[in-house]
């Protein structure tokens, strides 16, 4: 394989092969399955993850699940979906990926061909995420005023999305327009998304970088190694307050301080205008294994409290730009509900 | 063992016994030896670290080198020396208590009382830095306005110096007066000193906490979580500029933007008398392997390029107080050459 390929997901011949990401950087192992429940199983233990993508992923293995299906279509179809809907019960897009294809499945009169139309539904969602992180890749060059040094956060690439991805499909896209210099990447405890997964996408895409601590990232930023942060977005409220991976928000106080541009990149589905501000998003606390364990290792003990909130909330007045396929938008920030 | 009993070294029937800190909190082995060479690889391998008890169980195993040495006691003198002050070139205290015993050996016309002299220096030095760290807690307690939620990083307790601590000997002092209500401890990493041994520190002490990653202190800062941080620090400039563990300077940024008084404590010995500002503090870098591995798990490949400064530095004016066992000093800080 050419250093420069991997993909997270790719459909073909009728079944799925995916990327293991609970293994990478130290291998590059990937799956192929048309058994839709490797594809929930692979979901669960985070070998597939990302919002967007879990999303494209469970479409195709709701689709899959009726493929050689003949006789009591509709039961298959709701059992398959049961199951991908009780993999990771706070994502989003896997909802509204599931649901996209309930519809087209509810709307079919003969269940026979289910199978061919789930399918095409879900290349339609896997497309329109690719188009949607390739126009955000180019819509962010304008952030681009001279050749950067970008700092990142968490992971927001191919391995998160179904195409270029977020804030690294900009990365990417400036690296190729010769406008990005260096790369740096927090390592983004307790997960370790960055020293993993980002780190293995851009030692693939040749884009030169160095990884770092969390709590590095103000004496970087004061050794003038920082052009401008990017990070992705989990959800945004109406007024720019953004939900993001935590440590964002830290991110975005220190940029401030020291007059760095901090950006937000996410597709405009991301926006919920449902909620006015960030106050309105409810955070959600992971469990505290996360933090006292490494993998399988052990390193602190069990009976110890952890503070461990998987998101925070960066307010719209420090992000200095949100970038979405449809454009970059300014502070202040009055998405239209 | 009584749940509050706990020590880092202590000096009995002319061996020393020290807690080794590699294997904290996880399992609590104590090693007793009056082998000097056992006490060298003990600081190399870091089951005896923090600066200031560097220094003072290289006293005690300098003096134990001649214990037993009755002929060539000054060639045995200066092979321990040498072993010894090999250990960590950078620590500062391991070389000063290197020194006065130096100093002690070579005023000595006698050399075969040499054992004796050395011990009762060790012993001095040991004592000096038990009464700094208790002075030092109680100067700190002019900080608590209030029953207060405290957040630190790093370790400095016990388990860094010759007593109570210096940060956490404030916080230590402060519950035992019924000042503190909650410590908050960021993890520290990359070598976890604060998920393993002040969380340690705090458990044996009977003091509520919880841990956090070192990105979760601005989450916890805008939830009204924290009433002041206090961290040691490793050198202070004449200016009040502070060089401390990698994440202080990111910490002192945050609790500014959060109006959270931010506080140093360490003993007045810290302030280098020959540097005017922060600018002349020179950082030490750490290796790669540091960040990619944790304990003998390597968790990212090896060859990607890691930004480790052990330490940052925190301007003076982003410091509420410093506190020394002379008193608490506040900014503009003038510290006399």
């Amino acid at each position: 394989m050419n250093r420069t390929e991997y993909f997270s997901i790719k459909f073909e011949n009728h079944k799925l092969i995916f990327l293991d990401q609970t293994k990478l950087p130290l291998e590059e192992v990937y799956v192929e399955t048309d058994n839709y429940k490797r594809i929930a199983e692979a979901i669960e233990r985070l070998e597939i993850r990302g919002a967007p993508l879990i999303g494209i992923a469970a479409a195709y293995a709701l689709a899959i699940s009726l493929k050689n299906v003949k006789t009591e279509i509709e039961k298959e179809f709701n059992n398959a979906f049961q199951r991908l809907a009780s993999t990771r019960p706070t994502a989003v897009n896997l909802f509204s990926a599931l649901n996209d294809l309930k519809n087209e499945f509810q709307k079919l009169k003969e269940k026979k061909s289910a199978y061919e139309v789930l399918l095409s539904k879900a290349i339609e969602i896997h497309k329109k995420d690719e188009e949607f992180c390739l126009k955000i890749g180019r819509n962010g060059l304008s952030l681009f005023k001279r050749k950067s040094n970008v700092l990142t956060h968490c992971n927001t690439g191919k391995l998160a999305t179904g195409g270029i991805g977020t804030a690294f499909g900009i990365i990417k896209t400036a690296f190729d327009n010769a406008l990005v210099n260096h790369v740096f990447a927090d390592e983004t405890r307790p997960l370790l998304q960055g020293l993993r997964l980002t780190a293995f996408e851009l030692d693939r895409s040749g884009v030169p970088f160095t990884l770092q601590t969390d709590s590095s990232a103000a004496e970087l930023m004061k050794q003038g190694k920082v052009d401008m942060v990017i990070t992705g977005a989990d959800r945004i409220a109406l007024n720019g307050d953004s939900a993001n991976k935590i440590g964002t928000y830290n991110l975005a106080i220190l940029a401030n301080y020291h007059k760095i541009p901090f950006y937000i990149a996410a597709p405009s589905t991301t926006i919920d205008r449902s909620i006015a501000t960030g106050e309105e998003i409810i955070i959600e606390y992971r469990s505290g294994e996360e933090l006292l364990t490494i993998g399988q290792n052990i390193i602190s003990s069990s009976h110890f409290k952890a503070f461990t909130p998987a998101f925070d909330v960066t307010p719209g007045h420090l992000i200095s730009g949100i970038v979405t396929e449809e454009g970059v938008f300014s502070f202040p920030y009055n998405f239209i509900r």
